[in-house]
């Protein structure tokens, strides 16, 4: 079988980096091609010298992306900068898989309110698929633009969406306290993000206000069909990689930790990329993986259930689950090439 | 005027040296004897080389400690100990202390049901004051007994205790979500505190059965006349000091955000050691120091009200605190010797 | 062609549980079983729950190791357990590679004055070839009995090599500062290596006396005829993984930047696991891959040879690197299975 | 006693808030003004929350320094920018204490070699001490200009100094190779200094051409005599504060163990802030003080000396070296208001 041709658009970040990682052992795909506007003519060791001798790939523009004929296109793109590609390029050439949070929600004024920009190719958003392929596989097969979820939202949705759509928990009720080590915040150098500014400190930011609050109701209500209300509160981990999400929420009918945890295993037992454990789950168990460890337990004492959940937010949360989205897409086996086992220690 | 005469009981684990530390250069005390029965004989500094030149102790026994007729007796012991001392010494003598858990529950039921083992001095209970001084600063000031708080809970009362005893929020609806750097755990080295288990980690542990627990609930009950029920969840940081805690809870009448804010300002208004900041603070500015630093919210769109509050826990959470309750009930400036500046980058 | 049986004597360790990772998914072998004493009956996700859903082994005891005939069996054993291993069970069955420092040196003498124990099975330590592929690996090819390289060892011998070799260096001229992550002391808890103990913190150990010494002369001497006199001085990083070799040397002749450069270049061009940089390398660009990345640099003022060398001490200075030897002695591609991508960030 | 008055020029680095840190609690002295031209009539708390309720500062434009008739200034400006502000205000009306590099040499030409800029004020260099207070003391005292020495150099030279002073090594033998927490590159965010470039990761820079190479020749060769050659290799910690150097460097005569140890006893045993310890010392044992660690060892097997010396970089190493030497030039007892004791754990 002729291998499928993809290429990735943005060179510098961590998810473009993670993307050339996931597929240059990829058996069924060739990447065709690596764009980057700042280092245009430049080998890819230029920016990341840890593929020495491993990637041997000279930096193109996001101009000559047509010349390579692609069946799919990765945009590790910052948000607001991935629906000017769409616009100008279309869906009919090659499917797009979109990094970035252009093309999370189906409401233009939605993204407007929490994206505090203006999208320039709303007419796009009603046919993207949210790419979170143990709620919307089916979607997924036959996309030709898929928003790939935001990290965060990630590692909530997987833990809350059994919950939620089994009517276990009042949707009103939903905390959801996350903590991202730095390489969610991106590789481009800034205040709060120097060395020392994080190391051995710890700390919440954006308040009641973080853009993924509603990216998390958003797609409960699609996959659920109840409208939630959460209250998400991120915090920055002074470590390079990982979210570790905790989720409280009140039952809305009479549980048992016996019918949380089986809830959990049975929903989740033909996944491929989601593990439950019946403890709570650490970080290194999936470093570098495209795993979600959870674990979901209940107190009796104050009638609340809470989840522990963990992803690798360079991987499950953004490189890795856009290479899931696009085995799915191709028909392919959902786990080729990203069988990468956790690095731990 | 005389110095008063102090002695630590336990000098191996952090509490112990951290308030060597503290009482090293506080004006108004002698620290006359520091014990250790692993080390007795030896220089402190074979233990804690930090204080090499700064401190010149040879650790002696605990048996001796009657020999230095102190005033006032720091017990740095684990949990289960610190009541055989208090046994054997009574409170005549001297004031005691204790920073660890035994004395501060009233009830003995409580205290053997979380702490799973028998209360061999379950009399002194009910005498013991429970050291939170800007709760309870009255009481310290007469007690002979002071069981000094938990580091989890201090950091989670002080954001709590107003917003309970004012009525802002219902008492059942409180969600305590806390990080806590690793010394938090002692010193002795164990699985899963070994570095590399740490580093670059993260992980929920004792969900649902933390003995602070109930410690907090007790406190909160004590203050405030209310009886709450708080899900508590404890996290580890990968990093050497400091605890972070967020709080959730329902309003139990109408609020916004200036309400919240304006009632932790004028709590907390003429506490020294109490820093309310408009916004979220971070572990770093008050490492090393005696500082708790809060930040209160109120989220409009999930009617929820949260606060995040900081300390370091070896010192506001364990020696500094110690050292303010020595203060009050040796009707000292409650701030003498614990002027230290956060270490901060 | 029928898969290569082999196994792992040892699974509670790191370099136990790094092979298992990179065994898992090697196409030529298949692990037959992996042993444990205090673990045996046991999954192997007890000990290591990163491998949930991935590995599927159950422990067995180390007096099972004959039922399964293996070809090769690995030794992820303290030092001075490997020997009686041999002892027992001789080199005639199957092949054996020993990650321990039992057989590193064909002297019993000088084993025993360095590592301070009585050799049990001495007269197996002639016919051990030491596994450091890049130098001896037509030897290796025969072996049925390689002494895995230490990580230090790796580090600095690949480094020196060329330099030594080619006669560019005085042999009593060499400095090696060495700086390793903490999993290079084992994964058993202990004083020293408990998580505060370590963060934030740096220091260096053994100062004069670290019996890796003995192995970089040893294998030195044995690779290029020449009695070197190397003073070696290990620190321990605050990290997990990764050893940093920096070392110093005076020429013995006339050289200049672009000879000592252009040495490394010529010397390791055809080796997969070895890259020369033209500036200093970093231990990211290196983490969880088989690499050893070199860079080598000319004084012209002090007249002095730098090197700077780095490596993921779990993978190419331990597992990977035993993987590699297991390639060579079964007449596999040497990089089969080894293709991990560094995972940076 | 009247206090003496002093100024910061320079808010909003790490020198300028640890020199705050230091200045606030010392009694014999009043911080009149701290200077940010970027913050102009914002509270210093705006820049360093951690000083909240603790250090009361407006701060003001660098032209109003005058208006406070300060009896010193300290300097926390970038290199090339300290000699502006010596040219325009001269040395007669108050003593300056530079924090950075401008004034540690007294050739021009040196000088402008290494930081590769003209210096604008090159008439002070002679008028220039160099401020080690343990090497120098008798000419701080009388100075009106001191240049305050780098963090790197100060770890070398405490080390390096009793051996080349007294004949002990050959002064074209010495190899620093120094590992510096990240705060020593400054507070200003930049590629290479990102959070996840540095966290878990560990690089050599700068080889063969650091400035502050010529800054240790010069400074061994004022003290003793003697040209040294010296081969300086920084490296980057995945820490914040803190360095330690270790160096190797050949006898001339005839040493034992006993002598090299006795030699720096002897040397700095009337020295407040030099502690000589007869093992490697830790960085953790300094932390936030201003001590520096050593250790001398003799290698009998390679005829080297080894010493390790550490010191916490901002303190030592900047802004309490710079209070020391306030202390010695206001002729106060050296130590005032610098007894903080280490930060540990």
């Amino acid at each position: 079988m002729a291998k499928h041709k993809v290429g990735i658009v943005g060179a510098s970040g961590y998810t473009g980096s993670e993307l050339v990682r996931l597929l240059t052992h990829h058996p069924d795909v060739t990447l065709e091609f690596v764009t980057s506007e700042s280092y245009t003519g430049k080998k890819i060791t230029d920016i990341h010298p840890h593929f020495q001798d491993l990637v041997d790939i000279t930096l193109v523009s996001i101009d000559d992306v047509h010349e390579y004929e692609p069946d799919l296109v990765f945009l590790a793109l910052p948000h607001g900068v991935s629906m000017n590609f769409v616009k100008e390029h279309g869906l009919d050439d090659f499917i797009i898989i979109d990094l970035s949070g252009d093309f999370r929600f189906s409401s233009q004024s939605v993204y407007e309110k929490w994206y505090k920009k203006d999208h320039v190719s709303a007419e796009y958003m009603e046919q993207s698929v949210y790419g979170l392929p143990e709620l919307f596989r089916d979607k997924i097969r036959n996309a030709q633009l898929i928003a790939n979820p935001g990290c965060y939202p990630t590692s909530a949705i997987l833990a809350l969406a059994p919950l939620i759509k089994q009517g276990y928990i009042n949707p009103s009720s939903i905390v959801v306290d996350s903590k991202s080590g730095v390489t969610g915040a991106g590789a481009k150098p800034k205040e709060g993000l120097h060395f020392p500014d994080v190391f051995g400190n710890f700390s919440a930011y954006s308040l009641v206000n973080h853009r993924h609050t509603p990216e998390i109701e958003h797609t409960l209500l699609n996959y659920s069909g109840y409208t939630t209300e959460v209250l998400f509160t991120p915090h920055l981990l002074p470590i390079d990689r990982g979210i570790l999400t905790t989720t409280y929420s009140t039952p809305k009918k009479e549980v048992n930790k016996e019918m949380v945890e089986e809830l959990f295993h049975s929903v989740y037992e033909k996944e491929h990329f989601v593990r439950v454990f019946d403890s709570p789950p650490s970080l290194k168990n999936i470093r570098g993986s495209n795993y979600c460890d959870i674990h979901a337990a209940y107190d009796e004492r104050t009638h609340k259930i809470i989840t522990i959940s963990t992803i690798d937010n360079l991987v499950k949360g953004a490189a890795g689950q856009a290479v899931q989205n696009m085995n799915i897409v191709f028909g392919l086996i959902e786990s080729t090439g990203l069988k990468q086992i956790p690095l731990n220690p």
